[in-house]
């Protein structure tokens, strides 16, 4: 409702009918619709935060950490795609909205740290800027949200984008463009 | 105006407040809203235009073409910020808005036909779809008008991205994301 609407049209009225509720019995569960976006957004953020931590333990070299990290966002993207869309919609009008987007964007600087500390290790070419490279990163995993459309459960053919193309392909694509980009086949 | 209130919220009112005319002089020029909507996503969809038609003349390889096609739209962006990002929020509500909305998917085909092209001469990788290719390559360059401002004149240092980066470096940075990637240096 709230992507359907946008945040501040849709009404607690339209929100208890899209759940088939009374308004009273959705107030019985939750104090507004603030509370109902802070669910929606902490559904993503939750996520993504579990990615850059657990990432941020792992002992490994750090462009494979880099990698990993744009394989899993992005895999949470496609898996939480309603509250990841909502995340980046978000306009930062209220308070819920604030802290969505001060969480968002310590996301932007854990890339960046990621980038750096690969560049630094001399594990990825240093000639372009890191918050340049990360702004740009994320730039091509979220566009997804514009077009992506899950696949009907049972389709199988990956023929149209978008709508049947298979999750492990569009992470195998966003990682691979990222890393070696279009020309790669070098090595 | 557009950009700040919306299309939908902007009034002629607004319109002619901002460019400093009454609403009667401003109707003097223009039928309405609808003509200034499409005269300014026009300025940005002729410049996309003038690039694809340009290139498809070329009798280069497919791949210089599509290194020039990914340079030279993101210079337009660049150029026609806010032109090209009224254009990218369209929702197609209206007949100009439609119509501009097909010719901005006509750039999609366009650019799949590049990549394809790169592809089928042995130029680039063809392990990843080429509409997915085109749909992420878009979305990088895309994304960009989230956050590029435009460097205040006279400043010369690039310290703070997007509030001083130069044009020349973020053009850089996604040709060389695109057809190198991150890992590139290996020739």
């Amino acid at each position: 409702m709230f992507l359907e609407r946008g945040y501040d049209a849709a009404s607690m009225e339209d929100l208890a009918r899209a759940s088939g509720l009374t308004k009273s019995s959705l107030y019985h569960h939750v104090s507004g619709k603030e509370q109902l976006l802070r669910l929606a957004v902490n559904r993503a953020l939750d996520a993504l935060d579990g990615v850059f931590a657990q990432e941020a333990r792992q002992e490994d070299s750090a462009v494979h950490r880099l990698e990993r990290v744009l394989r899993r966002t992005t895999g949470v993207l496609l898996a939480e795609l309603p509250y990841v869309t909502l995340l980046l919609r978000l306009r930062g009008n209220t308070e819920v909205e604030r802290e969505a987007l001060e969480r968002r964007r310590s996301f932007d600087a854990r890339l960046a740290a990621f980038v750096q500390d690969a560049m630094a290790a001399g594990e990825i070419r240093s000639d372009v800027d890191p918050r340049l490279v990360t702004r740009l990163l994320f730039g091509m995993v979220n566009s997804v949200v514009e077009w992506y459309r899950p696949a009907p459960p049972g389709a199988t053919d990956g023929t149209d984008v978008g709508h049947g193309s298979r999750d492990d392909e569009i992470v195998h694509a966003v990682v691979e463009l990222a890393l070696d980009g279009l020309h790669a086949q070098r090595d």
